[in-house]
């Protein structure tokens, strides 16, 4: 009897500290995108097991999403997953949101920099090597975002889609106008991910030259869109000097102007400020108009998509980086 | 013995998942303001059952504080509660702060337009109608502050306080210059909340004409204050054209400015940039001189209450928005 | 029998609502640097007995890390501990980050002004006695930092730390070119933290006089550097005019600018803008070149550490303020 007794309390303490986690894996199957079951209590949880959607993706039955997750420091955030693209596992860690194309280097762009074009300040913001975090998922299409996944997860591929300003996130996936991702590892040769590639490969005015500097340029495989589609969305100039099916990174143009990345193309020659995004503090041609997030994407008028211009779509959606 | 003994485990594991919902019901009769015992912990409890300050009043017997709360999407946030007012039950969603009346459209004017006066940015920011977050419920009277509730919620009233800046939170309800709130459930038609409102109206430059196409004007009751004092905070030269126990919402003036909100009044005429605050991202008359989060309330001077100068009370105020 | 049954009914209810503690406890021996497994969860129960870095200190045996902690409102956030330092329990506060030594009361001079140098605004952001907060623990080296810790901390002493820009926390102790702490308990007499003393001498353009009406200059102990490495980080001319081994707030210069810090030195005359830090919102002479976060520091070149200006090494570190 007595054995019976002891049976029992420590079998209910096991069941005492392992409850919750009997009760996240019985909820699991009715898991459905948007609802609260899984959430920030179930995250603390999941903490011991999951530090990005992958994980979380290999471990549990789960949809896409917002999930909190901890960074290695234990800094506890909210980020979204892809569950569905090509098996699934995308956490989402940035974008790059323009939000004033006729502000040239003007607050709001946080990729570039905001205190105008500028020699003396050769790295702008150098957000894209560094910790500084800003924004929500939640508002991603609607504002610039970072959060600590940007520095913090292991990944080895990127996924970047296009999606409108101002959509709700319910809707991103169907209403991206471009999406693609990466399949060859290649972040495993550059520390990680793209907060180390960029330590190697600074977004910084003046350190190298066009062409000659660049750095890499990965294949890329199409979920939504495809090689020509991509290829329309920037000006017809442009189209002379990219090839699609790829995302580079760090390039420089004629100037010596440094841009953080082309999505979707690859430049052939040297006037990428029409069509990669992102960039170091100074943009010489013209200054400041080719200077911002979203360089020059209107030098021949907002959304034109003639000579250099950039398409409106392209022009009026936000980039959101995924890492697996 | 051995039903005994099962009914013990069984007992137990119940009481172990419940336990935290039993202490959590047997603490609440002490809840104090300021209390900080039910706080984040008890807020992950309460997501089960509650999504604003209106559900939480209903369900637990609780004061004037801050709390955790999630939204629909499952992010936790921390907000103000005022339980007292009419009943109680209103949750803070944002504040509109004047960081700087001599600043035309500069930094810190998030509910106009933070880059100048510009018709190429009709919408300014566009604040009023994302889902863009900003500032801290502790620091409202000090920044502006825009919640996931601000958007998240379904409301069917709202309740605003004027607290005079920097104010201390325990002082607010106190402190306020002027507050009420509306009774006519009127949210109901205009999709739950502001965020939807401006949906409806947008709050953008050259969408409409002055009175013709200004958005809903709703009777309200005064807490703090009454028509005339009301009516009062802002210029002679205003209050011949205003009728003060209104809120009125997406107002245009002369030159097709658009405003967000006037604030305890309702335009009859189309000098609105004296009195109504918020706005898209153009201001044309004497551009930039009426741009700003508090437009042109300083027309005749700083503070002066003379013309068409707002009272220096309603001008170093901070305009809180709660829903219920 | 039954008498056993009942208590292990009421020992296990007791184990499992004293579960998480009895664990915490046992785990404590075996935290190290970077571990994450006293982070989020584990802060909840500390919450009930730590609001800051010393409590936490007194109570377990914790290492230099990120931990969460709770205000004394509820406001659950994550800070940095020195637990080392002089017996340790140093909670980091807040980080003045120059990020464009350029830029003249720019974007990111928020410890100052943003908004250039303006005798209307003569608090500038007022961010030194407001309770407004920005950044991250994580990201302190690389953008200004503040968190409610300090307003909320009743604390005695600050130790500073300058640490070079970028660098990651896991190593901002070693590499810190100068940190020191004060010892005598000089907070008690101004409130209980930085907070408070700035509201007794505010920060504020032309409030007062040269040297008459400087705020208190508190002897400091240093822990990297001395007073002659302290000093040799100002300018030629600078060091004239200061005397190492303390901190002094809220100090004067000739035209009435107000700053709110001098690091490590007392000035003994009025050109205080060449080596104190933040500010109010105005700086009269050669305006703007004296407002910024860092002030003058480039007086005479950027870095060169010759006639007023500061050496490289102090400019281009971020000044980390802890409580205790």
């Amino acid at each position: 009897m007595f054995l019976a007794i002891l049976f029992s309390l420590s079998l209910n303490l096991w069941l005492c500290e392992a409850g919750s986690v009997i009760i996240l894996d019985q909820e699991v199957p009715y898991v459905k995108t948007g609802d609260t079951k899984v959430k920030l209590e179930d995250a603390m949880l999941q903490r011991r097991v999951a530090r990005n959607c992958k994980e979380l993706h290999e471990k549990y039955q789960v949809y896409d999403d917002l999930y909190y997750l901890n960074s290695s420091r234990g800094v506890l955030y909210q980020m979204f997953c892809d569950m569905t693209t090509a098996g699934g596992g995308w956490t989402l860690v940035a974008s790059v949101h323009e939000n004033n194309m006729y502000g040239k280097c003007t607050l709001g762009d946080r990729w570039s920099n905001q205190q105008g074009s500028d020699p003396n300040r050769p790295d702008g913001e150098g957000t894209w090597a560094d910790t500084v975090t800003f924004g929500t998922a939640e508002s991603s299409t609607s504002d610039d975002y970072k959060n600590p996944g940007y520095y913090d997860i292991a990944a080895q591929d990127v996924s970047v889609w296009h999606v409108p300003n101002n959509i709700d996130l319910e809707q991103w996936s169907a209403s991206s106008i471009l999406r693609y991702h990466t399949e060859n590892h290649f972040l495993n040769l550059y520390g990680g991910n793209l907060f180390y590639l960029f330590k190697k490969f600074p977004v910084r005015f003046a350190l190298g030259a066009c062409l000659t500097d660049n750095g890499p340029a990965i294949p890329i495989v199409y979920d939504t869109g495809n090689v020509d589609y991509n290829k329309n969305l920037y000006g017809p100039n442009s189209r002379q000097i990219l090839t699609p099916g790829f995302i580079a990174f760090r390039v420089f143009n004629t100037e010596g102007a440094a841009m953080a990345l082309c999505s979707g193309v690859k430049p052939t020659a040297c006037h990428t400020e029409h069509f990669c995004i992102g960039g170091g503090g100074h943009f010489p041609e013209a200054t400041p108009r080719q200077c911002g997030d979203f360089t020059s994407f209107d030098w021949d008028g907002y959304g034109t998509n003639k000579g250099w211009s950039a398409s409106k779509e392209i022009t009026e959606a936000a980039v959101l980086l995924f890492y697996r």
